[in-house]
């Protein structure tokens, strides 16, 4: 085995639930080593975090951090962002600045400048800048881009994607749900940046097509809500294939439902999030297939044990991870590893949801 | 038993897909005795199919069957409409001229104007006009609409509801396929008419809400196609709820792909056609309940056999069958059966969607 | 369409879950005319039944009925036998010996001695003996049938079957129950007879194999009851196949929980009862396949209407009664249609678990 | 965090299967640092490995790695063994006698006096033995023991569990299929020593009852085979309860198919392996409920996210791990953690299987 990377955290300090995803996933499979944190932006809170954690250095300060990292022949070659939205691009630039390599949370950024201002910079940059759209590492959704790109589904004409949870349902008090919803910290998306966004790029991930047209109703149902916390949305693409998307955090009885459906003319495929090692390709006119993780028509990447034994979350997050070593060791981006393209489109998917929302759901450009 | 009531047929002759449907529903109960029948509009072909379906009188005009019938003191009491969406209104107000009950096929009508000429008929009949849409006489779906009128998903917020097949996703010379293509015989509307109407009636059945708004985005995409294949369209009701419908027969691996979900601020229910006995009902922070037909918490009306001996569509259809039979002899329609309200608002769903299609997917009024 | 068949019923009267299911099966393709029935052994409450039926003659006496019928130009041809077990051997006797046939249900017999004789005489009779093993004429069962016979499973190696309910976990005081829990009525076995008999039937029509040996572990777990309601039982085939067999009406939350699974050397086949439309084929090695009733890849036959619109008990059940015309019509059985065989071997069955668990469960023949 | 605990492994090199697993579940939660290994018996091959995956000694003699990791102040605090079954007695037993923790893969040994053996052994020793069952450390099988230690499912009556497997349909030269069946280093079972032992475990530990006979018929269907590789067992309990045992690795189709219900006078719960965050309850006459990980009503514990992102597999491995660095730290064994008595039980219960195989079925004491 390779040496393990040098990894440092910002934010995901304890109780955070996204911090500890990036530490298990950067666990896993043993390549990564997390030696350095600034887990908070208060040093006392910070450094007891990184001490429950095991975690060496601590910092109070993230641009401190980067600086002093840097200059280390032990510092960090890598740091996992796990801020709330609006830190995203301050931080990834500080540690980019520094020639050190960003796994960065999505969405990007919190507003459309920044997410345009740190593609530029990572474009400058020797330093690689992966944002971790974990759906997409799923074996899974691998093996439906690789069928689609291959022509099983014929032409596209089809896309439906949708990403339902309910724990916003009613008025909450939980940290997750007090950044999430206040404008400042999570950018101009509610539900269409927290999640709206995962959906919008797994559907363009897996198709490799983007649409170029989109109209959006958004709703805030809850009282009070200063963000939406729903989103209704056709798509248009260039191609002449069409979709809608769904969005939601107020559909109770749903959990993490995001699901992709995707027809062409030849055939389709599904796939949902509760049971992600399922594929199911209906070539036109003939029976079912179900493909599975590992198992037979299926992709054997992205695997670490048989069929049948399953993995889940933090094993498709661990892909993106493993992936995200192997890039760093080689100097080059994979064209499956999510990086500063898919932030932007993600920013530019928020924008464009709003401007159509502020006019009545009317048509606009997705990449104007 | 009450003595079956004397029905007759108009279309619907051998190969007829619906024909069959209705003949079975009707009989299922033993509740109807079909007698006389004008199969077809050739003359040779509707006694061919009457004698081979056991059907005593044979008639190759409609309106002539209509004068007959009701002059005979054993003629029929109630007839069927199977004819493409064209002949239903001229069919249909042959018979209610006459005094004879209706069961009509959906959607009601092939134009708006036709819809609302037959609205203004019935209205003043005396005899009944049915519309059969068989999916709102699912025993789970009435449980929806019951336990929803009742409260228990507390203030609706979302409907989601999709209907998509797979049986156009190719060119095909089918028989049904042919009327369903041809504007003359099918009206404006494609899959919007075919499906999109049953999918729109569901979900205003189940809610009891009608939305005031849609924006639709219609594509034919099978090149040749005069009618819409697939529909995008979003939903806003006056009540603040909004939603989303998809209608499709070009989604290969869908077979009759109906699904409902409605979600409000305590709870969800999620039912879909291909599991029609069950409903998964999630109240807000509690375990998710699945209910099935006839079983615990569940209604016990519209069930022939107990749980887990699986009902389908023909019962379904049944049951709007057996209800008509209710009514007929009572003289009452209950509001659990679909008639000329349901039938305006199908051709004023098309309408709309038409006309906001034609605006680019702007937003219109369902009910102008 | 051929004159429909005149028939008779005898047992069944109303309140009677099963006659209910024959009426309607024999209704459901048009092929039958109900118009003679000993409903209830009681003349009075046979007469009320019939009325409310809509039966012409009523007989109180099942022997009358027989002589009487065969006697009129215009008599019944058939006979629908829905009686307790016991009455099945000397009723079936009556009409056959009057040259009528006899369309009756499971178990053939309530004892073995009667289904050798009633076996023997059928043998010798002009008239068809159809036993209702409805769940074998399922399309997708057919099609189970067929896949196996043309070898798409190699050599057969495993047989599991079972057949769960639930509604005998407590006392209940149902008709129903009252009957199936006493030895005088319905003979010696319990949940073996009742719904045993089915598994058995349904794995041997699906693989063509009987197993030559069984041992038999049968309980009685409701304080009182006679008979057993739970049995676990191994199989083993002259072939070398092995097998085993669960049949309980104590299991809370199973509904009607039939459900067969085979497995051979090259590939394996998955059904259940509550989803009766799927097949699932696993060639060893190669993707699973979801067969789906008169989908590709799928018998057309016994199908009313085309994929995706659910049918179920009542139409498995009517595909026998079709199957059942057409034999009466023809004069010959189809071996796919349950007859005296099948009986026999159903009540060789009970016989086999009821020695076997008097043993201890020890290997005893299943046909001595 | 507590400072890690220092961990070795004795086998599991590179490509072994389950070697891996152990190592992803040592360090999905940081709890454990592995640092030592004799990963081979080959020292070169050893040496090899651990160089690989990282790891600072490397021993080619388990018994030199005890002696000299117990002599080192640094020497590791517990062993995971993951070697052939005839090899961990005497690996455990090296390790234990030097007071070093052993997590050893099922079954615990190759026969039953050796299992004898280590539980005499362990039971005077200081240092903890676990058996990594490791399906019994699913959140939702957690919830189920506790529920029916409560009470929810009254009396227990029926307990049918089943692991079907595919992968030696046919013969297979896998190392890993190499030494299973092989009766030196397997041990007297095949499938029922490999996943037989798995099922029996889970059954035991869910519902708290040992059963006290059992009869089996063990096949093995491959041609040369020479253990068996599918098990019909038949079960007895001391309260009365019955169940039935499936094991096979001959099943196409089948995955990883550990299936287990339970069902009392009150009610049932169904779980299977390839949904293990669901857990169907059905309390008798009321609705099912679905139980979700760390979903309402479930317990919140071994989750690491929330509901309906997926956790699978080795997950519910690391729980295991999780679970015994809590008892090595605190010194004591939770009652949840599978230990000697389950690793006894388990060589018990093979033994059972063989000598009622051997006497055709016949009955025999579990625990003689």
């Amino acid at each position: 085995m390779n040496r393990p990377i040098r990894l440092g955290m910002v934010g995901g300090g304890e109780g955070a639930m996204i911090g500890n995803v990036h530490r298990i996933a950067a666990r896993l499979d043993g390549r990564f080593d997390l030696i350095a944190g600034a887990l908070s932006s208060d040093e006392t809170r910070a450094a007891e975090s990184a001490r429950a954690l095991g975690i060496t250095r601590s910092y109070g300060d993230f641009r401190q951090m980067a600086r002093d990292e840097a200059a280390r022949p032990d510092g960090i070659e890598a740091v996992s962002v796990c801020t709330p939205n609006h830190l995203h691009e301050p931080v990834s630039r500080a540690f980019l600045e520094q020639g050190i390599h960003v796994i960065c949370d999505k969405p990007m950024t919190a507003t459309l400048d920044q997410a345009q201002a740190l593609a530029d910079l990572a474009g400058r940059s020797d330093a690689l800048f992966i944002l971790t759209h974990n759906y997409s590492a799923y074996p899974q959704i691998r093996q439906a881009r690789a069928m689609i790109a291959r022509g099983d589904l014929g032409t596209l004409r089809l896309v439906q994607v949708e990403y339902a949870q309910d724990w916003l349902t009613q008025d909450t008090d939980s940290k997750q749900a007090a950044w999430r919803g206040d404008p400042e910290r999570a950018g101009a998306g509610g539900a269409i940046g927290d999640i709206g966004t995962h959906a919008f790029q797994l559907a363009r991930f897996v198709t490799g097509e983007l649409p170029d047209r989109l109209a959006a109703d958004l709703t805030s149902f809850v009282p009070g809500r200063r963000l939406d916390d729903n989103a209704h949305i056709l798509l248009r693409y260039a191609s002449g294939a069409k979709g809608m998307l769904w969005a939601s955090q107020v559909a109770p009885g749903t959990e993490n439902g995001l699901r992709l459906r995707v027809y062409g003319d030849k055939g389709g495929l599904e796939w949902q999030h509760d049971t992600p090692e399922t594929l199911r390709y209906t070539p036109f006119g003939k029976p079912a297939q179900i493909l599975r993780r590992a198992g037979p028509g299926s992709t054997q990447d992205g695997s670490r044990v048989p069929p049948g034994h399953p993995e889940g979350y933090l094993e498709g997050f661990a892909n993106l991870y493993a992936e995200a070593a192997q890039a760093i060791r080689s100097g080059t981006m994979p064209d499956t590893l999510p990086g500063v393209r898919d932030g932007l489109e993600g920013l530019q998917f928020i924008d464009a949801c709003i401007r159509s929302n502020a006019a009545d759901a009317a048509w606009v450009q997705v990449t104007p």
